[in-house]
């Protein structure tokens, strides 16, 4: 018999929730507030009352439920998390708290994790048990899937592929401290670096010198034949391309699925990080395809859910 | 019931094979030539045959054996070879032809992958379960182990980390026809490679400039004080300290294994690639230990036994 199932991808600003059926209908999503006042302690009894409420409007019962998959933005081992900024939170056994309080089974992991196995189950990876999503936003994370699971690593620091260093020369520090992070070239931030670099270094003519510089507009006016525009887009996909293979060479998976805000760049985001990735990869994984996303903002609550099938 | 089962390790020059008991202990073992003659045609139905006439040696029976392990050196998915240069293969059906042959289950993964294996079952890295081995011989080979489970890759190249880009500035391409990849700095010949650039480049004294350059030699001079050897193996160790911490930023393992050749080198390689590594790695993933192979040869035959647990 079907059952049903809460996916809740925790962000710093609102709790997103969906409940699905086990074949992966999305039949409803919402969201509640992240109340991070005082460590975040009321984060996880905020979702726990959201989903009772739900399950009590509905009139279906522990029985009829397979649990909740949560995603969280911080590392994640065993379904404990171990410090997560965003939230207040230091050590949180994740699974063991929300599961207390709800009486059903939870799952948890790294939100660029769970947003890997949405893409995986119902999204630009559909079909595949082998995949990478590379979620290209304010930084860049990633979710590795091995035969079908997450890699989240043996210090919940699986898929930090932001932080592998693609550049020697690189003399401005990354947020972790070291220099010439994948993140700092292929991140929306690293964008609109590498934009006023370029834009600073040249005397050629671009409708970029009178805009605001943000990735978007970078990449409309790449995409209006702005040449300058042009070679900074150019410039980004060597960069992705260059780390997608690196994880190639160590992972080696099916597809490589591109997410976050700047993939909304599309086709020629993904054409290009190809085509870079074919310049630097490894011939034996050389045939490693490049996808969009697909459930873009859902990716993480189709994840969550997925955990528990 | 205790059952024995086979590890067949098949090398360019000859076939390493190992009788276990299927707690682990290697109770013999022996070597067979490599025929590669006529596309390596021989080879399956050599090693079948030196199984065979074991057995009956022995008094056993199909019953008694879980079946063979068999580790290959080239890309290795689902059981099937694509292609090994060192054994004249192109697309090889291991699992299907040698099962044929001997009527018994038989696993196969490539060379490198069975050896993190056994070091991970009885060896440096025994106990855990997130390992990544690195061999250290004439180029760089890789071994990814997650959750107790190899990462083939979906093309047989996972763990391909020796052709991982460390380097911009490389000119000399490597023999994958790419430039600055791992191997090209962290192997034997890489070593040999460093030192005669830093003697060419060099004024200072050292003995290293009547010494045949081998690994072994550069070590231990630099062991002995020799200060521009030292120079050489810092180099050495700095260069695979920052292969390891980008291999870190997608896996996240518990422990690296150094093997191979140059891991002769002993608890200084160790150190010294800990140390570099420190100063490479994410944050997150800085507590993975180094640990040197404890199995040598029999790393390869004990993890193809460990395939059929």
């Amino acid at each position: 018999m079907e059952k049903y199932g809460y996916g809740a991808d925790v962000g710093g600003t609102t709790v997103k929730i969906g409940f699905f059926t086990s074949s992966g209908e999305l039949l409803e999503k919402w969201e509640i507030d992240t109340d991070t006042a005082s460590g975040g302690e009321a984060i996880l009894p905020d979702v726990a009352e959201s989903i009772k409420g739900h399950m009590a409007k509905k009139g279906i019962t522990a029985q009829d439920v397979l649990g909740v998959g949560v995603g969280v933005p911080g590392p994640v081992a065993d379904g404990v998390v171990n410090g997560c900024v965003n939230l207040g939170w230091g050590v949180v056994d994740v699974e063991k708290m929300l599961s207390g309080l709800l009486g059903m089974n939870v799952k948890c992991s790294n939100d660029a994790n769970v947003a890997a196995l949405g893409e995986l189950w119902m999204g630009g990876g559909k079909g595949s048990r082998q995949l990478v999503m590379i979620t290209l936003g304010t930084g860049v994370g990633g979710g590795i899937v091995v035969d079908g699971k997450i890699v989240n690593g043996s210090h919940g620091a699986g898929g930090e592929v932001g932080h592998i260093r693609i550049n020697d020369d690189e003399t401005v520090p990354c947020g972790c401290g070291n220099c010439g992070c994948f993140e700092q070239y292929a991140s929306a931030t690293g964008l609109v670096r590498t934009a006023k670099r370029m834009l600073e270094e040249s005397d050629a003519p671009s409708k970029l010198r009178d805009t605001e510089l943000t990735s978007k507009n970078i990449w409309d006016l790449s995409k209006d034949g702005d040449t300058l525009a042009r070679e900074i887009t150019d410039s980004f996909c060597d960069s992705l391309g260059k780390g997608c293979a690196v994880i190639a060479a160590v992972v080696d998976p099916e597809i490589i699925v591109l997410g976050g805000g700047v993939s909304k760049a599309g086709q020629q985001l993904a054409s290009g990080a190809q085509k870079a990735f074919l310049k630097y990869a490894f011939h034996g994984c050389r045939n490693t395809r490049f996808e969009l996303a697909r459930l873009g903002n859902d990716a993480g609550i189709y994840g969550c859910m997925y955990m528990l099938l």
